[in-house]
């Protein structure tokens, strides 16, 4: 029995449901589209009122047809959609491509037809491509459902979303030699199979080395994590994640009906699995083909060789400002490279021949082989003129430019060094290039763009060197970690939130670090509690049904000890007088903290992700300029690490104004603390420690918030961007 | 008598001084060039030991030439240079190219020879191009004295200070159609003419729409805000400044011999003079021919026009991520589309036509029209796969779209509507886009690109709806509002440094607001003065021999009435301890101060661009963010508001964790007397209010810092990115 995916992408034998012989028809053209276009399987036209179509036989139902059908190409309006897949139970059919719109992406009746059309491709056994689809094409196949004429042929997957946008990328390889796809899949409305689900098969089949998305919204993006993060690691993939902007998320969800979701959350978790994301989508295309022909960037070092002072610095320029480095060459390198080149020349990096090659191009491969053989080097960018010499200069460069491409090609392909060549003749389509090109070297004309394919393969390399440290996103496995003694949450909850002194012991049973505190429902419990604290003492009323405390003026900080028996009456006055019906616990007593750098450590569940560990420093760090960091939980150690350094913000944690660096270990400690807990409770929604104090040798809690699910089931309504202040004043007993 | 860059820009007659009957050689071909490009003007070859090429009389000197040459194209090698200008002065000579390298690009020698033709040049009556430049060529004229093939025409000026990417530009424009070039000039080191010099030329002949600048380093970048707001007001500039990353500056450095100087600073100067800066050089000639093409965009608003979600979708993302705006439609334009377009298109903005168009795509020019009309829309970005109706479905609808193509072209030009059009199928060529095209509308293949063009026309509308707002960048004027009684500089510094008291003086007398401040040589002095202020003091050493106090303890923050006696000895017996040596004038004591929010204001002297002002939050915010903003001075007073909305962390001033918002005009009139200062005093090298503390009603400078050129005349070496810390602690009296 073959996997239904293997069905799908390589059928055997297509059924096209609605068949038509009218010419102006889909129904028509789909067959007309796999005739022409080669296709041998077997074609089975279905239409209850015709005999003949094509030349093919036609069967009133898809059960009539007499063997088992591959694949179903179904053609006809939503609404009739339903009965098809009744008719496809009868008979052994592997999957269904359904075109029509009209379902989850229109609203509430949609919604429900495509609930319906779930259910019975289950029942039947049938899985679902779509609705609200192109089609999908195995274009070595000829299996070609969608009409595209002229898909160039290639080595990239493509998983789409809009069919418009397949069309813009086919037309953009059709005028780049080299680059083509295998396969196109329209994901469509994803009602049934998931991108996720797709990428095994790309893992396995020879004709894709990588996979290209547009997405506009996952209906299930913890999946396509896992399955990414697994797939990845053979064939590599690129994604281009619209609906980042406000505009873009709406204009998405009336497109697919998907919910586009926080674009720094989809970058971060992205990052984490290993996939290469793309914010422009005219790099989509360059940056698939690049990872899919070039070896991985091992590092993120590029040497730069370039015919004019003019291309280096810009070529520097735009490495840097994607984060990459142009290193200093060995010094046997710019010895071999003084050999070479003319005294004018830069034989640092970047390398300017300075006229050097003007009369013999071939000194470019010279060059090039002296920096594939520097160990500072993990790849090389070729920028200016290169394959312009014979339009430049005379027709007897050409020669030698060739000699010079295939050379250079070939070097760099022994010593597994990724090339990228930029340059401005691209577009005149040089003998040069084309030699480059059959030798899986990408040459653009932009500068920028080709600066965007070394980018992404120096994101793919270094993520493959520490994928073995990268969280699996498997929810179960971070249970292996978690207290046997944690108390239950239906134990010390109420239906929303948890109070501080529940949240707190909570996080303590996860082993992180928080303040020493002490319920006193008595003011002599307080006075008794304060004196063991030595110093004064942060006190806060504890109420489930008192959220924000400060405005109650349920809080009081830096309280010295001979107050603290007043100040516990007077808060428990403010608290009634605030809510005479409130349920009250007590009084939270907490000695007083100062020294160190003010955190924030939260947790949401990420409408496609599922749970997020959030990290930031706190006050206008997250509250202004949002300079947060997100990964999907469960950490690990290396995730979590890796949260610090990505705040624009972080060297505050290195200490600023003659502070020492904060203790970093403590606070990744608190990050895996909260990773377990959100990965072991799916019923949390979110968790606010706001502060931590990170100080030098330590961190600590000095507040923390536990927010559950709502009743109904739904996550709250935040978007997991900011986490919501639970209180005006950092009421944790910072003293500032 | 012609002005010099008229001569040199539009020659009638051209000395090849260098010239060669060696086809190989340079000076055979810049004559060749000449001919077979069809240069109408008189040729003439100057070679001391030659009687004729190319059917030429040649001349053995320059000085021999029987009439006024407006042009010297000098292909000599640098060290022969300065006699052929000596030459020069035998007879009139307009402007002079110099090809020869080894300049000021080289160290001390080559500085030296261009000292050298720089003088000899003024001496003889010469404007020179270069040296170190590949030539100019006025492409209508055939006045080619590069040698480029296949420049295309077109209505671009460009000056670039590398020949190579000129080359790139030039090939880039071949394959556009419509795009083109009236003028190149390789401005090289600009050792004579400056960037600036070329730019009132561009402004006067018809032949140029917009000019493009390729610029490393400015020799006086000054110069050239002043000259660039003045042309941009007719014809726009779009710059694209390399050398912004650390390793650009270095290989800038070597290869034109320029100075980069910061990018942030030049971004914000270049938006102040009206100047479109781009990052990318993929973007350069995109945003270049829009401005040329295409009427200012008044405004931020766009509609966008797709033919699927998403395109509309991902259209929005990037017009978002360049600050323009996707706004609501009017209810009209909604109804109107509505009324066009099938139900399930969206009539929102982005519209999405979802299928309307496929058998009828003259429903984009409806569909444009009604937008063209909308009050909301400044713009319309038309996106997808328009032009490609025709391969997509039947050739049938090929003369619909070109109809439609003319139609929205002409309703765009007669309702004055900006408008970009980016499609799929440019790469194919259809007549469709060239109709757009001939009708100036740009047609690009990448979104992204597109944007980017819309994003050019918006940045130059919106300088032109605010240009009178803006600096003249002239520093004389700023002279007007100049205290008339400020102290000469001389009185009251050292050769570096101003006392904090003289510092203070200072600014008082140009009307910025400081802390009151008394200078108290006794212990008693001292009493009186924090009498005076009632509360708490902080009391600072005032010595122009420690500058830092805090590293002295010579610094004393919240001192209470009772301790000011003790406090004054001890300061002053540490200052003395510290620096034996140090003259002292006294402690000065100010009141303390604590609400608010701490900013800074400062100015240095940027190495291209003069006297810069900066403003940032305090703190974390400038030291580890760098979250600051730039203008040159004098600053208008729309200059210094714009400048508080620069920073991200804006949102700040209005107030965070219910403090109110600051008092904006306050900080405006510090940033205002500053720019006064610096505009006044050139011998000013270095202004540092850190803090000053705004508040809701006014703003206070606790601290300042002058520092003066030092001696010998150079800045210090400051790059005007992070100004210097006069002290490791807020020094000035901020409670925390």
């Amino acid at each position: 029995m073959r996997d239904p995916i293997d069905r799908i992408l390589e059928p055997s034998s297509i059924a096209v449901v609605g068949a038509s012989s009218d010419p102006s028809k889909r129904g028509y053209q789909a067959i007309e589209t796999l005739q022409t276009g080669g296709y041998e399987g077997t074609i089975y036209p279905v239409n209850p009122s015709a005999d003949e179509i094509r030349g093919l036989e036609v069967f009133a139902s898809i059960a009539d047809v007499p063997e088992p059908v591959d694949l179903a190409l179904i053609v006809v309006p939503g609404p009739v959609v339903p009965s098809v897949l009744e008719d496809c139970g009868e008979i052994d059919v592997g999957g269904a491509v359904v075109i029509a719109v009209g379902f989850g992406e229109t609203g509430k009746e949609g919604e429900a037809l495509e609930e319906e059309i779930v259910s019975l491709a289950a029942e039947n056994d049938v899985r679902l491509v779509g609705p609200n689809t192109s089609g999908l094409i195995n274009v070595g196949d000829g299996a070609n459902l969608v009409g595209a004429d002229g898909v160039p042929e290639g080595d990239l997957g493509l998983l789409c979303q809009s069919g418009n946008l397949a069309i813009a990328l086919f037309t953009e390889a059709a005028g780049r030699e080299g680059v083509g796809f295998s396969h196109y899949v329209g994901v469509g409305n994803e009602a049934d199979l998931q991108f996720d689900e797709y990428l095994p098969y790309f893992e396995r089949t020879e004709d894709t080395d990588a996979v290209v998305c547009y997405v506009e919204g996952f209906s299930d993006g913890r999946s396509f994590l896992e399955q990414a993060r697994e797939t990845g690691t053979e064939t590599p993939i690129v994604v281009c994640k619209s609906g980042r902007s406000d505009v873009g998320k709406r204009s998405a969800s009336s497109h697919t009906g998907s919910l586009a979701g926080d674009a720094a959350v989809a970058d971060a978790v992205f990052r984490q699995a290993g996939v290469v994301s793309v914010d422009r989508s005219d790099e989509l295309l360059a940056a698939a083909d690049a990872l899919a022909s070039q070896p991985p960037v091992d590092g993120e070092n590029v040497a730069i060789l370039a015919d004019g002072g003019g291309h280096a610095t810009l070529a520097a320029d735009a490495l840097a400002e994607r984060g990459l480095s142009v290193p200093q060459l060995a010094d046997e390198t710019q010895r071999r490279l003084e050999g070479i080149l003319p005294d004018a020349a830069s034989v640092r990096n970047p390398v300017d021949v300075a006229g050097g090659t003007d009369d013999n191009p071939s000194v470019f491969a010279d060059c090039a082989l002296a920096l594939f053989d520097d160990p500072n080097v993990d790849a090389v960018l070729l920028s200016g003129l290169f394959g312009g010499y014979g339009q430049r200069f005379t027709d007897d460069l050409e020669p030698i430019e060739q000699g010079a491409a295939k050379e250079i090609a070939e070097a760099a392909a022994a010593t597994e060094t990724p090339l990228v060549v930029q340059s401005a003749y691209e577009s005149t389509d040089p003998e040069t290039h084309t030699i480059l090109r059959e030798h899986d070297v990408p040459v653009y004309e932009s500068l920028d763009i080709s600066v965007a394919c070394l980018d992404a393969l120096s994101t793919y390399g270094t993520h493959l060197q520490v994928a073995d440290e990268k969280s699996s996103f498997e929810l179960d496995s971070a249970s292996a970690d978690s207290p046997d003694g944690a108390r239950a949450l239906e134990d010390c909850a109420t239906d929303s939130t948890l109070s501080e002194y529940d949240a707190k012991a909570l996080l303590e049973e996860y082993g992180a670090p928080v303040t020493p505190y002490a319920l006193a429902e008595t003011a002599t419990d307080a006075e008794r509690a304060a004196a063991e604290f030595d110093g004064p003492v942060a006190m806060k009323v504890v109420s489930p049904d008192i959220v924000h405390k400060t405005e109650a003026d349920a809080v009081a900080l830096d309280v010295a000890d001979e107050s603290v028996r007043s100040t516990h009456e007077t808060l428990l006055e403010n608290a009634r007088a605030y809510d005479p019906d409130a349920a009250i616990d007590g009084v939270l007593v907490s000695p007083m903290r100062s020294d160190g750098v003010e955190v924030i450590v939260g947790a949401t569940r990420d409408e496609q992700f599922g749970p997020v560990v959030m990290f930031g420093l706190g006050g206008v760090f997250v509250e202004v300029l949002e300079d947060v960091a997100f990964r999907a939980a469960p950490l690990t150690e290396h995730d979590a690490r890796a949260m610090l350094d990505d705040i624009d913000a972080q060297d505050v944690l290195e200490g600023t104004r003659g502070d020492p660096p904060v203790d970093r270990d403590a606070i990744v400690d608190v990050l895996l603390s909260v990773s377990r807990l959100v990965a072991d409770y799916p019923e949390i929604a979110e968790v606010d420690l706001n502060p931590v104090l990170a100080g030098d040798g330590g961190a600590e809690i000095l507040d923390a918030s536990i927010v559950l699910e709502s009743s109904d089931g739904d996550a709250d309504s935040d978007d997991g961007r900011q986490p919501q202040e639970p209180d005006a004043v950092p009421d944790g007993g910072v003293d500032e």
